[in-house]
């Protein structure tokens, strides 16, 4: 007999709506900072106050509860306020990925629906060649810095600082189902169209509890706190910059917007700001050391959460040896994204820089309300011994229920009722996980399976290497084989051979399958990559086995 | 037009029910501790298969979804164990108020319908008293530590340890709806009979993660954190002993049950287990600090939360003195509970103590998804000022949506959508709250308010003072005067005049109102307290006003 609680006419149902992550901090420390690159200082009264001023604008312009209102900047202030204002109104946020090719842009806004597009200057070009086929967008919006000239060959319906300046300030936000649509974006595979996913506003708020619990109670390393300073180097387009400016928001932290990446800008940032927390993709990490300025600066306060392709021992001692407390993280479009983390227990820390390494480039435990199980098939789940693998499956209230009108997919996605994420992990005992490839990409040589990114790893630590994608090729006798494409350092010769006697070395040392002998090298000059920075697989398996 | 989320058919959506709480830590930290006393240690492990065991033995003896299950226990591992598994099977846990009298406790188990249960040995004497008459209850389960001997003149169903040792470990509980009743209790008002609260999954889900990230993300100052040793010195029985005990959990952190409160044990188990979180009301700490044994214990890593009455300065220094990390946390029954912390920020903990002392005895800022509005009426809201008062009106999603089986009542808690805490308080322009007086403990004089709160706070500094409780006294020309009943320490003399010449001191200096200067005093034996130890002031005012 279910037993629900009784609700006395008067007693107010608290929904779970985003405007609640927006009312925590003001009322605490209303003077925290946000910033804009090195050009604008907002406190979050004044944050507060042009959020409600958004609102009102957009109500102003006929946005309904139900529209949606697409935007196109980089990671800027203006950002953070749509990330809020537009959800908060009832709309949804469609946040466009703005490395789509013009064709892609058209496709995910038409799919979308959107009714407005905020834009940014900097995109005046790609708007030309996508204005006249985006019919359902019924409003422009132009935001630009304020030292760029007006774009004059637009007439947009308003520019985005006036309407801001000419507007009310909306103070009470609606009530309405927390189960309500709040954003949508779109991911890009290797195959078909990008599909559609989307989040509600319970979501959102669940994946900010859930996930600020876990960032700030790692004391010892990694956390993330009400006494940081917040930076993010993952496009706010992508997966909500992994859902880290509504924590930030939620907890009261001072937040560093730092517009379009420009590596010694964000170093710059760092430095006068003193940046604490960042996340950001191994290669921004690595342009970011590679810089000759980046020697000048302290890193020793930079925590780094790496996520969006696996992170690689030798980056990670790297930073390491810099300084920065760097681990991994993990999620993906279709999980809001949060689902693990690589923290340290304070024993780890004290192990030696080299081992410490091995265990944060892990892929992590699950943080709180994440349910994970890897297994080949629903019903069993594999051992604990880090040897045994398994598809990493997925409940937790954050997931995408679907694609957006795409039913086919959305039931792969979530055969027999979990979330399918196609990534390939071990477990150990102590329940971290660790991500050995993606399931399509596994190479299965003589009927074993064998791990593109393991090989990967290895090859990149040599010093003439500059890139490697190991990828299946077909094989009369084993099926498949691995060949290694591998791009070397400017001016650098490596053989084939050297590759693979390093290959044979870890073969021979039992710390790679013996399959693993059959890799094939190729030297090749560029590695093909995704709109969003990962190798294409799909695309070299294309170009270089067919 | 609502834009709710659509499911794919086989997605899967999560409930946040207390099972989800359960599981998170297991997988991350499954050899932490959870002890019981100086007498038994179990990992989480263990503890979660004590769980399955109490679950599977609960369903063997007839529970069914919907029944409610009783537990009047000190505080131990078994407690913490009926936190879990009786919700996670469906039914309704009531935390028995073991202070009640005879007749309270028959009231409430029948209020409550109870159909089970559990008791420690310790309570037999009182169960001789109620036996025949809790009608309702169908299966009596003993409770009790292994040295003690079987209460031999009752024939219980079950023992607690045969019990779990002759069931089956349950490993997957059951899904349901997340408003499903998971908890009741009853508070003890100073007028009429116990009134019961109640709580859902969702809102105790909601509660640990709110209450986790802002417990945790206050990095300088009163964190509680994964590497932190945690001891409640709060009942079990009260309002989920602040929730903590189900924070702890989520958070996988190392757990000690202290039992029956003794204070030289309690001592010696932060001594022992490195105690570095606790959480207790003054009274409390002040024993612990009084016993000669405390002399020599380190306090210097113990964090304590202090609740349930107000902090005094007094108390704080004293603990600040002794290296204690004291702060004021804010709830009440109705509350889940918590509601505000006060956490100081990096630059107040460069404050001298005693400053220092003055914001730890604040009630401090709402915690997340705590909305709070300070007025005298629904509509206006008092100013920032620090003086201005008006009552602390509440929302936020874990708040009872009534009292049970009670329409009268629940309609004036929830008069105009807010819940009326019936405290009074006043906030500064940083956002933290100062809980003055309870409304009905206000004392008008002439016309205007004056907190007794404020007076008692003054009167408890004299060193001949061992308490002191004001109330209001009818007065022709004034309406009411305020009187301090007022109990010596033992062996010392104090005037009347005395007292009431500090209280001149402080209206001089501008520091109290000048309405507090019509004070009189009365010397007592004792100051008559509830059964929760808190000041019983209305039977005060029946005993010495009328």
């Amino acid at each position: 007999m279910p037993n629900l609680i009784t609700r006395t006419e008067s007693a107010y149902a608290d929904s779970l709506l985003i405007k609640s992550l927006f009312e925590a901090p003001i009322g605490r420390n209303p003077d925290q900072e946000i910033l804009y690159r090195d050009e604008k200082r907002f406190t979050y009264r004044q944050f507060r106050e042009r959020v409600g001023r958004l609102a009102s604008a957009l109500k102003n312009m006929g946005v309904k509860e139900g529209d949606t209102v697409a935007v196109m900047d980089f990671d800027t202030h203006r950002y953070l306020e749509c990330y809020f204002a537009i959800p908060m109104i009832g709309a949804v946020l469609h946040t466009v990925n703005i490395r789509l090719s013009p064709e892609q842009l058209i496709y995910t806004m038409d799919h979308a629906e959107d009714d407005v597009l905020l834009i940014n200057a900097e995109f005046l070009p790609v708007l030309d060649h996508i204005k006249k086929r985006i019919d359902t967008v019924k409003k422009f919006v132009l935001m630009k810095d304020d030292h760029k000239p007006a774009a004059a060959e637009y007439v947009f319906d308003f520019e985005y600082e006036d309407m801001l300046a000419s507007s009310s300030v909306m103070t009470e936000f609606p009530d309405f189902d927390e189960n309500t649509r709040a954003t949508t974006f779109y991911t890009t595979g290797t195959t078909g169209m990008p599909k559609g996913v989307y989040f509600s506003h319970r979501q959102l708020v669940l994946h900010t509890l859930a996930a600020s619990a876990s960032l700030s109670s790692s004391h010892s390393q990694g956390s993330f706190h009400r006494d940081d300073v917040y930076m993010p180097i993952t496009p706010m387009f992508h997966v909500h910059a992994w859902g880290i400016p509504y924590i930030a928001t939620f907890l009261g932290v001072k937040q560093v917007y730092p517009g379009k990446y420009v590596p010694d800008l964000l170093l710059k940032l760092i430095e006068t700001e003193r940046i604490t927390f960042s996340h950001c993709v191994p290669t921004i990490l690595h342009m970011l050391l590679k810089s000759p300025m980046s020697e000048k600066i302290d890193f020793s306060k930079w925590k780094v959460v790496i996520g969006g392709s696996a992170l690689t021992k030798q980056l990670c001692t790297a930073a390491l040896n810099r300084g920065i407390d760097i681990y991994s993280g993990y999620g993906m479009s279709e999980t809001c994204p949060v689902l693990t983390l690589a923290f340290l227990s304070a024993a780890e820390l004290k192990l030696p820089l080299e081992a410490q390494a091995a265990l944060r480039c892990r892929t992590g435990s699950p943080i709180g309300l994440v349910s994970l199980k890897l297994a080949d098939d629903l019903s069993s789940e594999i051992d604990s011994d880090d040897k045994a693998s398994g598809e990493v499956l997925v409940r937790t209230p954050w997931l995408t229920q679907g694609y957006l009108k795409d039913h086919t997919n959305s039931e792969k996605l979530w055969a027999g009722g979990w979330l399918h994420t196609n990534d390939i992990a071990s477990r150990n005992e102590a329940g971290s996980i660790r991500i050995t490839d993606r399931k399509k990409d596994l190479i299965k040589v003589g009927g074993e399976w064998l791990s593109s990114l393991e090989i990967e790893d290895i090859i990149a630590y040599h010093p003439g290497v500059a890139e490697s994608a190991v990828v299946g090729q077909a094989d009369e006798q084993w099926g498949e084989i691995p060949l290694a494409l591998t791009v070397l350092k400017p001016g650098v010769t490596v053989s084939d051979r050297e590759i693979i006697n390093i290959i044979r070395d870890y073969v021979d040392r039992g710390l790679l399958p013996k399959e693993a002998i059959l890799l094939k090298v190729r030297i090749i000059e560029a590695i093909d990559k995704t709109s969003v920075g990962k190798v294409n697989k799909v695309a070299l398996r294309e170009k270089y086995t067919k």
